[in-house]
């Protein structure tokens, strides 16, 4: 174990889509622009600002085009005073439709975030949509979006465990994978949407997934519901991923209940990866500042494991052992 | 990764006396007894009960000797009805000194729990010794103990980071681990005390312990401050330790802030090495009906992830991914 460790692993940051998306506070469009800009200060090269859908299904967001405008203005400002200046800083939004790409377009956003499910029950519960017709759905977007020089990411949901099927079989995956290369979709991110998959069953589909696809181009999008989503992270890594989805402070990802977990916390990945000597670029202490600056955005307190052991009180325990 | 896989594992059960000895609220007896219980019925084998410290320290458990008679009665009465019949059944106690150790050999326990610091820093602040008083204090409890018949587990605290001192020499626990066995003791437990190890120091540190000792005689004993906790398990797993400490619900372990992270709860633990297809000999469900049972006792809701994701509401998010 360990003989392979990369040197270098890229954290895809969802706070502000993934994570804003499932809250219930409407957060003003200024305190995103401080909380990106906090994360991008942070050293995290990719972030996935907003989502454009459509405002009736998630007002959290409904401010993503005016958010979009406001960022890639500055960063290009900012650029001249160097502040900003991140030649690799990648803002991208998730798109569920033409529509959506078409407003995500004007703004100017280079990448662009498609999703499907690799379950059937749960694509149609999700989006009323079979997943042959979900793929070819996503398939014009992609198609139009590559013909402009976009990016694009796919999410694919449910990849080991749906909600509503159970166990999900490892060869739909295995299949789907190749055809979103087709389309011309540049990343795809394998989520654990429910935090139920365990590390062998996530270390052995990558591996299988090796005859498939070149893994430089696969990312692994873990929840910590049951608690493993650290632990599923070291079996990607060990299997060969270099690319991590996580949310800053451990917002949102859908937790079942308020205090239950959801998406992983960037700063636990963040510190893992860096105790192993896996570098990130990104700085523990100013992601620290920015899971805090969140906290009093949202005016609550995230489940972040790191987040809250570094802003707790110095409080020692009494215990004899 | 996972070629060498153990088909079972043993899951050493901290919870009655690690979690409650952290805890504000005075548990009776009475419901000391039926969590125990409600543990042995989940199929733990491993239970530490209390500890024989002077209640002015810890009076959480100044019923020790209570607690341990009614276990000890009800499981000599209950073997006649079969239904704590369970021969692998143990139950120990930690035991800080020889007058504990008294107090606890009039109870009958079989097996007794010891304990000292890795790093000089701790050992000072946590029981005003150095490490070698420490191990001098323990070795005359470990020859009485061992000379009466006893099983002696030794907890080794700080071994990767000292709060005080920060990263400990793994030659220190290395020279350390081969004098403990020397001084008749029978298992190890090494312990991430502060949650901040991360898995390729724990994996190193085992690898070279191999060179040292008999890993079946090593435990370890993660907290999950950090989140990191499975990961840790994940990597001593693959380094060959098959023991590990855990608490129901993820109960105390000196979490330095209310909400914070301290010991890996016991649920998280099982559930992910179940799904390895590693055995444990313990029934998910009932644990999770001992969670409850202990979240109701302490009226207050415990940090283990696997039980708040069992516990919730089966409230599914309304997200469009």
């Amino acid at each position: 174990m360990f003989e392979h460790l990369p040197q270098t692993v890229t954290v895809f940051e969802v706070g502000p889509r993934d994570g804003l998306q499932n809250e219930a506070t409407q957060v003003p469009v200024q305190d995103k622009i401080a909380l990106i800009e906090a994360l991008a200060d942070a050293g995290l090269a990719e972030i996935e600002i907003t989502s454009f859908v459509s405002p009736k299904w998630i007002p959290q967001l409904a401010d993503a085009r005016e958010l979009a405008y406001a960022l890639l203005q500055d960063t290009a400002r900012e650029a001249q005073n160097k502040r900003f200046a991140r030649s690799n800083l990648n803002l991208s939004a998730l798109v569920p439709n033409i529509k959506g790409y078409e407003t995500a377009k004007e703004t100017g956003l280079k990448q662009i975030n498609l999703f499907l499910s690799a379950s059937e029950a749960h694509s149609k519960k999700n989006i009323n949509k079979s997943v042959a017709e979900a793929m070819s759905v996503m398939g014009e977007v992609a198609s139009v979006a590559k013909a402009d020089g976009k990016r694009v990411r796919c999410y694919v949901s449910t990849v080991w465990v749906c909600p509503y099927q159970g166990q999900v079989d490892p060869q739909v995956v295995l299949d789907m994978v190749p055809r979103l290369f087709a389309m011309g979709i540049d990343e795809i991110s394998l989520g654990d949407t429910v935090g139920a998959a365990t590390p062998k069953q996530v270390f052995d589909l990558v591996n299988r997934l090796r005859n498939y696809t070149d893994l430089s181009k696969i990312a692994l999008h873990f929840h910590d519901t049951r608690g493993g989503a650290l632990a599923n992270v070291l079996a990607g890594l060990e299997a060969g991923v270099t690319i991590f989805d996580s949310s800053i402070g451990g917002l949102g990802g859908c937790p079942y209940a308020p205090g239950a977990s959801g998406n992983l916390a960037t700063e636990d990945l963040v510190y893992m990866l860096h105790g192993m000597g896996v570098k990130t670029g990104v700085d523990l202490q100013k992601l620290t500042e920015a899971g805090s600056l969140a906290q009093n955005i949202l005016h609550k307190t995230l489940p972040g494991r790191y987040l809250k052991a570094h802003l707790a009180q110095s409080q020692k325990c009494e215990a004899v052992k």
